[in-house]
């Protein structure tokens, strides 16, 4: 197994953007390359994460439409689809291409283009992705947060201002990503107040719908300095699934998926959890920060909360989480997201987050699909 | 780079069936696990190839229901779209994840349904991935068949019944093919005379409108025999595209990205074109099989069509072609296609191809997206 490495990064600015998805992702995909002064025709792998921009745009073939836009042909093309774990599959994708001993050096972009579309209809689309039962009774995935952050509550008799602390934390976050969909802080009570989504969810419980697109560039480990002084090496990769049918699941508020794959993505990076120091999880709802927290074993079973409460994940805490703003603030386009995070961890790995880096060695990015359907997650040490 | 076998295969009867894609992908997984006596939960990598079962069906998140129906949760599960050369892709990516070493055994199902389409739902959905350029002025894939089809004859004097005969073969071979979706001969005289589609191709020089899935199942070449006295090790494989804009091509009879994935697959496999004793090519239209047999070096340039009239690759010929009834009599479920060819070089190289068995140790699929927009090939051995 070749060890890999990620020698370049870029995001494109997320938020609603006049642009349509393949100049998105050109956008994010030539940035990329420049940041590693590589010229287009060495890339021999070319990934693209991303859903549904066939039901979102009525366009297809866009790992194609790439290739040229970059000027990357003949380089091997595919897209990566894993719901909203379309980026994290791409990292692992993008991992296995090199690690096999096929490439040496693959660009993987992930982007989505949402926001010419209402909410309903993209929560429509993205609704698709669950059980045709669950989906015929009107459940879609802001209905299974909000029945799950009402059982973790009860549960854990946890505060429901701890929630909105998730929201104010990486709303904090997001004021120093200058990519960020949101750049401005709230407050406890601002999330509190806001409009009821799903009870006990608020709208600022909730990730923004987003345009925008995010790449890495991955090679082999021998050869990164060719790329870059400071790169990071993945030492740790693995995906998981739960069962597609939510309610089939015996703990709502228990993550098996993020578990396992957290589990398995550690234990090939030799590391702990106390080895983290810095953690992109995917907190498209908030509720989902508290559980892949404890699903990775940064916090015991229904104790997230109070990390989160004692500020332990914060910035200046002992085990930052989205400093990126994460999905709540940065925002959330689908395809792009895992990228974004890895986007994030390697820039906190090799000390360029700008204001936002925190120093530490090794991250981990957790990307989950549905409601913890499929999860991905990697681990990025700096070199 | 870990050597991978395949040790198990299966498809489905292809046609109008009725059933939606989950129900195609369960039962041709189900009958690949069944092929190799595994039990499900023996998988970890489930890979799903799979063009539009959003467009198709308004349902996404495929790969994840698959390891539900299946029983194959916790196998880390993503979709592999790569247009119509989504299965080669798939077949790339199941690879990818044994040769890397993450995988001990990977399940690989490709699948489409779209007969509850009308031909030009279908046809449109397919278009999708052109580039809008061309799809605003209705340039279709088969129109592009037809404007190649025209050069070709034109340029190297071929007379227009040599495209036939490319059907009269595929449907010779598809009679003996108890999966095919036309299990009928047809002549000469009945091609030439069918409805005009595109000039110069006619009915019968297209693929039909099809529902299906197939199946493969990957692991270490050092531990197959564990699940197969006989099976096949992929001792090549690769991808390659061309440009997205097909009037950008300089020659649009000859076609790059399968020139280029051939060069490498056979490159990887140690073989020469001369060395291979089967192929599946991707005869969407006829005339797709004398410009992939050209640029795999099966037949000089502007002389594939000597070769067919000549009836070399007939089943008693050098080079049997498209054994399966190819895509032309066997049909084409967009993602389930790259899946088949595999399965048929597989029971080739095996000798379990029944009736259709041609003695070969050496075969070769090409499976191709778009109009030559992106390529794989992989080289199959028996062992």
């Amino acid at each position: 197994m070749t060890d890999v490495a990620v020698v370049g990064a870029s995001m494109t600015e997320f938020g609603r953007r006049e642009a349509w998805i393949r100049e998105l992702l050109a956008e994010a995909g030539a940035a990329c390359l420049e940041s590693a002064t590589v010229p287009p025709d060495a890339v021999d792998h070319l990934y693209v994460a991303n859903m549904a921009s066939g039901e979102f745009e009525g366009q297809t073939g866009i790992s194609n439409a790439l290739a040229s836009d970059l000027g990357v042909v003949p380089a091997y093309t595919q897209r990566v689809d894993q719901t909203s774990a379309s980026g994290g599959a791409g990292i692992y994708a993008a991992w296995q291409s090199v690690a096999s001993g096929v490439s040496e050096l693959t660009l993987l972009v992930g982007g989505e283009k949402m926001t010419h579309r209402t909410t309903g209809e993209s929560t429509d689309v993205i609704a698709s992705l669950t059980h045709p039962v669950e989906y015929k009774h009107g459940v879609t995935l802001p209905s299974f947060a909000g029945l799950t952050a009402r059982r973790y509550l009860e549960r854990f008799d946890a505060p429901r201002e701890s929630l909105a602390r998730v929201a104010v934390k990486n709303h904090a976050n997001g004021v120093l990503n200058p990519h960020a969909q949101f750049q401005e802080e709230i407050d406890v009570e601002t999330a509190m107040e806001s409009p009821m989504v799903a009870d006990p969810l608020r709208l600022y419980d909730f990730c923004p719908v987003t345009d925008g697109a995010a790449a890495l560039l991955f090679c082999p480990a021998d050869r990164a300095a060719e790329y870059a002084d400071d790169y990071a090496v993945i030492t740790g990769v693995a995906g998981a699934t739960d069962t597609h049918v939510v309610h089939e699941r015996v703990e709502p508020t228990r993550m098996d998926a993020v578990a396992d794959a957290g589990r398995d993505a550690l234990h090939m990076a030799g590391r702990d959890p106390d080895d983290i120091g810095v953690a992109e999880l995917h907190d498209m709802f908030t509720i989902l920060e508290f559980l892949q927290m404890e699903a990775l074993g940064f916090a015991p079973e229904g104790e997230a909360w109070r990390a989160v409460e004692a500020g332990r994940t914060d910035r200046d805490g002992e085990l930052p989480v989205n400093t990126s703003g994460g999905l709540k603030s940065k925002g959330h386009p689908l395809g792009a997201t895992g990228v974004a995070q890895g986007h994030e961890i390697y820039r906190q790995v090799t000390d360029t987050a700008g204001e936002r880096t925190v120093g530490a060695d090794v991250g981990l990015a957790c990307n989950v699909g549905g409601f913890g359907n499929c999860v991905t997650v990697a681990v990025m040490e700096g070199r």
